[in-house]
């Protein structure tokens, strides 16, 4: 089954303000070219004013504008098509001034594909000390150098378009994981009524604007907040407040109860996730985008993913090895180096290792999404993640 | 004045060990292309068993198979023609035996050019806990895990054929530079007996092996040192026992009175030297060859070599500054990146910075050599390092 489904063409095109949108070409949101008939998994293509991304996808993280230990010709080595900064990392360091004077994120950061700006609601609930959240906003201590700070959904949407990121996410709040019913009922309330204020004030046309739904793990209020956040209408909606500690089957339990009930014709985009495996099983429930800091905090950990599970480089089974991480991969890493020679990098603590690895790893979460797509593009989806499962062992050795 | 002078046709070509020269062309191995009319200055070629490598020439600092933070595709985007590595630090770690097995350092570490490994000779003496020098060998404990070791002029050899680097430097004692003129004497004794011993056991035909001439500050036992190892026959000669503690113009004046000795048909090599001033008076002086870890140590604390003098990228004044480290620098790090955005890197620890700085400076140290050799090429070159030092300003801002 093959469905084509353009939307969102009252998107401005044309020369705009960062002046890349190329030719006259109708700029479309998201393009819907193939749904798996077995399941939820679905096939797309993203339009955005620095080009377009594939959906399914996978974007490293690069929180303070670069994805840890790689450059930004490394991301295209690796095949990244879209990458994610975080707003309220770069506000507090280097602060939006400095960037903006740069002409934006992607002059400063040296990155001309699309680049997608989570609002840091996560991390101002996690990293800051906070002082109170009102209606208004937020009032906590910045986790860099305890400077006080008020963020509302007005100044992140503000931030985020001097930013210039093709893909803003509004300012949400995000309780922890086993935060009472009432506190999760008045976030969620709370995150609707930012959701309409982020939409009010924002005002860069070739800049798409999503929408979270929170709710923790109560179905109904996941529900609720779903329904009210597509009510206000957003470009694309992404499942927030999930891989925060919280138990993997609970977390995939959500997941797959709300992804079917998102929008089609939207981009839906499951936040923070996760391993090899849960990418697999949430493309199967229906989900096009994800993120996630595994592949760049494992390979600085020296830690690597294959396609046969985890491989630890510093073990000292891997000190004559010859062989590559994964003689699967393609990428500069695997073309290059031996376990052997990895191993030794971790051991005299070489900057190298963290990039190499890094570099594979990154490269492999991409492959996998790509892969996945490719299968849903054949309509064999469900025989490609039964035969991943079938060689995938999840311990490390 | 243009002078040919092909030397050492008697180099094995054809197939080798390491099954890299390719065709039937002679190997020669150095040909002396110009000399300046006004100074010492050359420029030649020196072809090994992966390539020929320009002279003068400056060879990034590889200790540990890895130019810290940079890997092989850097190092060509820098320029560089060959690298250092340090057959006493792979002895150590990983062992030799292991590099053995990836079939040689290149294969081990990715680099398909030409390397040179140093004995290590300068690093027993100033890392190791010395145990004792005896005519045999020297016996210390490791600098990594206190591990008794002894070598000797033939193990190093061995190691270094091992390694299957295209230049292996002698193993030699490097005393300190305050030492007592009996100590310096009975130094260069020892090195020119150990300088026979390495001759007379290397076997590794499509490997140069360079001598290094010892005497610390003392001219004539510098003349005495350069006089016998001249007489044993190497197909390189070094300046070893330089920039080690010694005041600068003491170092100059050494190396001035030095160089001109050294045969003219053999390639000379200045080891651990130095800044971009160091490099042009010692160019000036005959001098082809020069390893430093200035460009990667300096690039790591932040501090970048530009034509003007050295830029600490974590300076307040550059927080907002658009320029690259180097207008005239055409290296991907001035291409890619605003000073703003390395000292946004620099702030936040990320391990971008380090790789961006270091592959800029090394950049600039190659970059510099080869301007050099042009203007040689052109006989032009004290024009050339007269308006370079017009330019460049020692101080650090």
């Amino acid at each position: 089954m093959t469905i084509k489904n353009h939307v969102g063409a009252d998107l401005c095109v044309g020369p705009t303000v960062l002046g890349r949108t190329r030719g006259s070409a109708p700029t479309f949101k998201f393009s819907l070219m193939h749904k798996d008939p077995s399941c939820g998994a679905r096939a797309g293509v993203v339009h955005t004013a620095h080009g377009t991304f594939e959906t399914p996808v996978f974007m490293p993280v690069g929180t303070q504008g670069t994805v840890k230990s790689l450059a930004p010709d490394d991301l295209e080595e690796a095949g990244a098509q879209i990458i994610l900064a975080n707003a309220y990392h770069l506000y507090i360091r280097p602060g939006i001034d400095t960037i903006k004077l740069a002409n934006g994120l992607h002059a400063f950061m040296g990155w001309q594909r699309p680049i997608l700006t989570d609002s840091g609601g996560y991390q101002v609930f996690s990293l800051a000390r906070l002082r109170g959240i009102s209606e208004e906003g937020v009032r906590f201590h910045s986790h860099f150098d305890g400077r006080e700070i008020f963020l509302t959904p007005e100044t992140v949407i503000e931030a985020e378009e001097h930013l210039g990121s093709d893909i803003a996410m509004m300012f949400d709040e995000c309780p922890p994981h086993d935060a009472a019913r009432a506190h999760v009922e008045e976030a969620v309330h709370r995150t609707v009524r930012w959701a309409e204020r982020a939409k009010r004030v924002h005002r860069r046309k070739e800049q798409l604007l999503f929408g979270i739904v929170q709710g923790g793990r109560f179905k109904d209020l996941r529900v609720q907040s779903l329904e009210e956040t597509v009510k206000i209408g957003f470009d694309g909606y992404a499942i927030g407040g999930v891989s925060v500690g919280e138990p993997k089957p609970l977390m995939e339990e959500i997941v797959r109860a709300v992804a079917p009930l998102l929008p089609e014709e939207k981009p839906r985009y499951l936040m923070g996730v996760g391993t090899p495996l849960d990418l697999l099983w949430a493309v199967e429930a229906g989900i096009d985008m994800f993120d996630c800091v595994n592949p760049t905090r494992y390979g600085r950990n020296g830690c690597a993913f294959t396609h046969s599970g985890k491989v630890v480089v510093r073990n000292a089974e891997y000190a004559r090895d010859q062989a590559p991480l994964d003689e699967t991969c393609s990428c500069y890493t695997c073309r290059t180096f031996s376990r052997s020679y990895l191993r030794h990098l971790f051991n005299c603590e070489e900057l190298l290792a963290y990039r190499l690895v890094t570099l594979h790893n990154v490269s492999f979460f991409i492959s996998l999404v790509q892969s996945a797509r490719r299968a849903i593009v054949n309509g064999e989806f469900v025989p490609f993640k039964n035969h991943f499962l079938s060689e995938y062992d999840e311990s490390s050795r």
